[in-house]
């Protein structure tokens, strides 16, 4: 849905508009902007308490930087929002994570002035470091470089690589820490702590309680001892902030901390450093959801809250007349607290994804057996490594995009190993409207091929329940359990537990001419189209692998001895996947003759929109299952079941 | 080759009976350790240098902690010869890294000792939380947990991800900063720069260069003032270096820098340590090399420098009658320079291989156009990335093992984004005595599953070259080349380039009945292996696939219409590799009924040894395939070619 603009906003249409107003207007688009955001976001959702923290850091980087020319990265992109309103994209900013609308996070084929197309976070050092050391080499001394980078983002292994190779070259870059404290949680970890202590001044405090002493007694000397007293606190302060940061250390200038909502100031600073060669820092402190109070108090909610009236705050929620099934997430969060009352040996692990994850509940619940590690999932891989060793059951929680970046660490410190590491991956399959950096489309190819690890996707939350029981039972060694976002399909889902034997399937139901093989939740896909499939006449078996490893033997020597056409449905990528593992299968076996259809993520990048909408552009949602049946010339064709 | 132990260290079963010599006896422990070190390495070869610098460090640990019970954990493990020595396998200590050996790395399967497997860099502080994290669940508040790391294995992500989150966690955790100023090569980045500061005392220095003036004028009041200004140049001193520095920042209370090889010294320390709580770090400074003067003189050379005469200091090198062919790591170095000197836009990347991946010539002849970035994969990847969005064409070496630990950079910021950057995966296949960690083994499996990108591997030298050559043309996007550790097939490797058509295989030779297809350097045993096998009176036709993606359509349906088997042979995974990508396009084509057999990697971990000791094993050198053919029940034998 369109909202107006602001009479100031309304002029912008790109930078070089911004750049027509006065320093003293900046404070009155700020609003507008902000406004705008709340406007827009109210209506059709998206990431909201992000981008409202950054308005006057947006305005003021426009303003100063003459951008495209000056390359400005955003971390991550939930911030971004003002500036693809101020980059010519305002009137189509309704059209944000909808499907063929605008992309949520900045995209390089979407403006010039995305510089860098993100989504996962801590990459934007990196990227700036290279776009300036090209500009060195190609003797653009006179270009700018600016990566805006959270806090929380800066505890991503990434950003720390970045800025221990960026303090050495002698680039012009310019990180701004947007410290608000926040991830989409709040962030953890001891950089953390220390960027509190620096806002709060504590080194410098405790630091001068320390020489307090001598301080005094110097005073006491004279007048002139006094003066010199209170000139050597001025030198020990300066040199405390400044020489003995963190990433003074790591050989960037630290400038900060400034208010990051103070438009002009933020101006004149930026003007200022634009003349500084080298690695610079500037830490500006922000506030989360600043200007919209209830986001500025509940942050993790407002992180991306939905549709909302703007002006009561009331989340609207859909309303159903009767129980709904409720989101994987949450079955996960509820079922790992009931595991863990019954075995002291699980521990739960997630990289700064408390809520989105609902490890929260058993933060809360478990505080000494739950821990978010910050935004590391290498880390959190280890970290379960090394719990693992002590005979503990780390449930590792990592979405599946995310897990792309532990992905040596599952192999080398857990597979290898042997070691009892239960890897979770939610998101698995179609993310939505987070669109290709946030789908969960590679990790069965990536898993599958690795020794000793146990591969599964439940088809629904009682197999999701099942298969977290199970993978915490003795010896079973890296386990991967990989399910989608959103609701499941059960609303009685919370049944007493059941072992499943590993790499054992299970048959939905006998057919006839066709065997439909499927993994995860998408097979609920399958059952639509075979609903649909028995009224018009075919009969297609449905079988739900449940294991991509080890596979199944028993149940494809049925499906390979008895069907000439074999349909496999995943919500991943098709090559190497798990129909290409039946093709390994069939192959090994010598099934040679069986026509088999691999159904799923094509090779290629799938843009965002609704999860439905876009398992039926990649041809595997129940009506594409539905086509793809009717359009086999084999006698499945209207037959009926001879069991 | 066996040799024997000093009269001391011969005592020394497990550390047990290190504990009943005296402090002052250690020092001789010390000199025997080192010495059997030099005599059996020598021999029997290994790494080298790392260890002789942790000869004081590894005995001091095992006389103060109470191993096993207390953990120790060696970063990496290149530095762990001292420790298997003194846990049990002195005399095994001869067969490190042969085949059916002890590895050259610790491995939790081989000694209780060994309490986490490492190859990889920078795990250690990560495992040793973990381990910590455990024993404060468990209660168990008297167990010293230590994480021994370098200064190199310090710049990589996961270590820096494990100090944000140890530094929050009151667990008894004691990280040793083994600063030796090396990787295999010369550390780089900041944070080495600020650790020689540190060392040298510098930050401390110039503050008081700062305040000097204050103080002399102080001095000049009196005698009172005087003694004040003393007292406060001391506190400055000590908080300056206590409080201010880059790990006190996070979190973690800092001991040092002490000398790394006064035993005596160390002990004391580390008995000190023992009784302070939390997370801690001692910053022990090294000589890697210690103690044999040309390793020390040369630490890069001498970081494995194969067999040796322990007096004059020759490195043993076979001799041949005839040139032999390069290694694919020299092709490499020299080829990326001349298509440097044609093409300004390449540019070189390594984390922390100059000597392995042969960049340092680039690094030497182009200094601002090749960069070893640290041990830093992720960041290589995305700053390659940053580059090429300036329309450069960065040439980004890793070695495949280490690939896995910027899969995510490589999908979310170079494939999303189709960035020409081209991606050289050294050592991809059976690594051979560096073993599981280091075996490529995967990345034809996990990168090939990636939309936009080229995925090849070169059978010779000069297609190696060819590729190269080919990656660098205009609008490549993402390309990736791999190749394996070792010397190639050709002594006139130096071509003129060609220009490869992407996805275009080539035909080795005509067969009958049955083709084998392969990939890469491999395929060298392919060609022994035919050689062999028409010898014998069977003729297979051989492929060499060239491109896993995208496949070269026509040449497989050349394939598939022809033969009713087909062999694939590849060094890597079977499980996703090149043969499944043929079983694929295969189902995709319908070629219903031909016989597949693929060779590669079992899936299975493979442990360490020669690389054709290995080939065999996994059944794929040309013996194996001559012997598959063999088995094969089919036309092909003594059939003769109908071309």
């Amino acid at each position: 849905m369109q909202v107006p603009a602001g009479d100031l906003l309304k002029r912008i249409v790109d930078p070089s508009d911004l750049k027509q107003f006065k320093e003293e207007e900046l404070k009155q688009v700020c609003n507008e902007l902000r406004q705008y955001i709340i406007d827009v976001v109210s209506v059709n959702g998206g990431h909201f308490a992000a981008s409202l923290g950054t308005v006057e850091l947006t305005v003021a980087l426009q303003y100063v930087l003459n951008t495209p020319y000056d390359q400005l990265v955003w971390d991550v992109g939930h911030q971004a929002y003002g500036h693809k309103i101020l980059t010519g994209r305002r009137e189509q900013f309704h059209t944000n994570r909808i499907h063929n609308g605008i992309s949520g996070f900045p995209k390089r084929s979407e403006s010039v002035y995305d510089t860098f197309g993100v989504g996962h976070s801590s990459t934007s050092i990196s990227a700036a470091l290279g776009m300036a050391v090209a500009s060195q080499y190609k003797g653009e001394t006179d270009r700018q470089h600016v990566a805006v980078i959270g806090d929380g983002a800066m505890t991503a292994g990434l950003a720390f690589e970045a800025l221990n190779h960026a303090g050495i070259e002698n680039s012009n870059i310019l990180v701004i820490l947007n410290d608000n404290n926040m991830s989409i949680d709040p962030n953890v970890g001891a950089l953390k702590e220390y960027l509190t202590d620096i806002t709060t001044s504590k080194p410098y405090n405790r630091f001068r309680d320390d020489i307090a002493t001598v301080l005094t007694k110097l005073s006491a000397i004279g007048p002139d001892a006094f003066k010199i007293a209170k000139k050597i606190e001025k030198s020990i302060k300066g040199t405390l902030l400044k020489r003995s940061n963190f990433f003074e250390a790591l050989k960037f200038r630290y400038f900060g901390p400034i208010d990051g909502h103070d438009v002009e100031h933020l101006v004149k600073v930026l003007k200022d450093l634009r003349d500084i060669p080298g690695p610079k820092l500037l830490h500006c402190v922000t506030v989360k959801g600043k200007g919209y109070a209830l986001a500025e108090k509940d942050q993790t909610k407002w992180h991306a809250p939905g549709l909302f009236d703007k002006i009561t705050g009331e989340i609207k929620k859909t309303k159903y007349d009767k129980p709904q099934p409720p989101k994987y997430q949450d079955v996960f969060g509820h079922t790992i607290i009931e595991l863990a009352e019954a075995n002291p040996k699980i521990m739960g692990i997630t990289p700064a994804m408390p809520s989105g994850s609902s490890l929260n509940l058993m933060m809360k619940a478990m505080p000494n057996r739950a821990f978010d590690v910050g935004i590391a999932e290498q880390h959190a891989v280890t970290f379960s490594a090394g719990l693992a060793t002590q005979g503990l059951v780390p449930f590792c929680n990592i979405y599946s995009s995310f897990m792309q970046r532990a992905y040596d660490q599952v192999i080398h410190d857990v597979a290898i190993q042997k070691l009892n590491v239960v890897f979770c991956l939610d998101r698995a399959g179609i993310a939505g409207a987070d669109g290709p950096t946030h789908h969960g489309a590679y990790d069965l190819a990536f898993m599958r091929c690795i020794p000793n690890i146990t591969v599964s996707a439940p088809m629904n939350e009682e197999e999701l329940r099942n298969l977290m029981y199970t993978a915490q039972l003795e010896n079973m060694g890296p386990f991967s359990i990989r399910y989608p976002r959103g609701n499941g399909v059960m609303v009685d889902w919370r049944k007493p537990f059941k072992a499943i034997p590993v790499g054992k399937g299970r048959k939905i139901c006998d057919g006839e001419d066709v065997a439909i093989v499927s993994i995860g939740a998408i097979g609920n896909e399958v059952v639509k189209a075979t609903a649909q499939l028995n009224d018009l006449g075919y009969y297609p078996a449905h079988y739900d692998l449940r294991f991509v490893k080890p596979l199944d033997a028993a149940m494809l020597h049925e499906v390979f001895s008895k069907f000439g056409c074999v349909i496999t449905v995943e919500d991943g990528c098709i090559e190497g996947g798990m129909g290409t593992a039946l093709l390994e299968f069939m192959a090994d076996n010598k099934y040679l003759g069986t026509n088999v259809i691999r159904l799923g993520i094509p090779d290629a990048i799938i843009e965002h929109g609704e999860q439905p909408e876009l398992w039926a552009e990649c041809g595997y949602d129940a009506a594409a299952i539905v086509a793809k049946v009717q359009s086999l010339d084999i006698k499945c064709n209207k037959h009926t079941i001879a069991s």
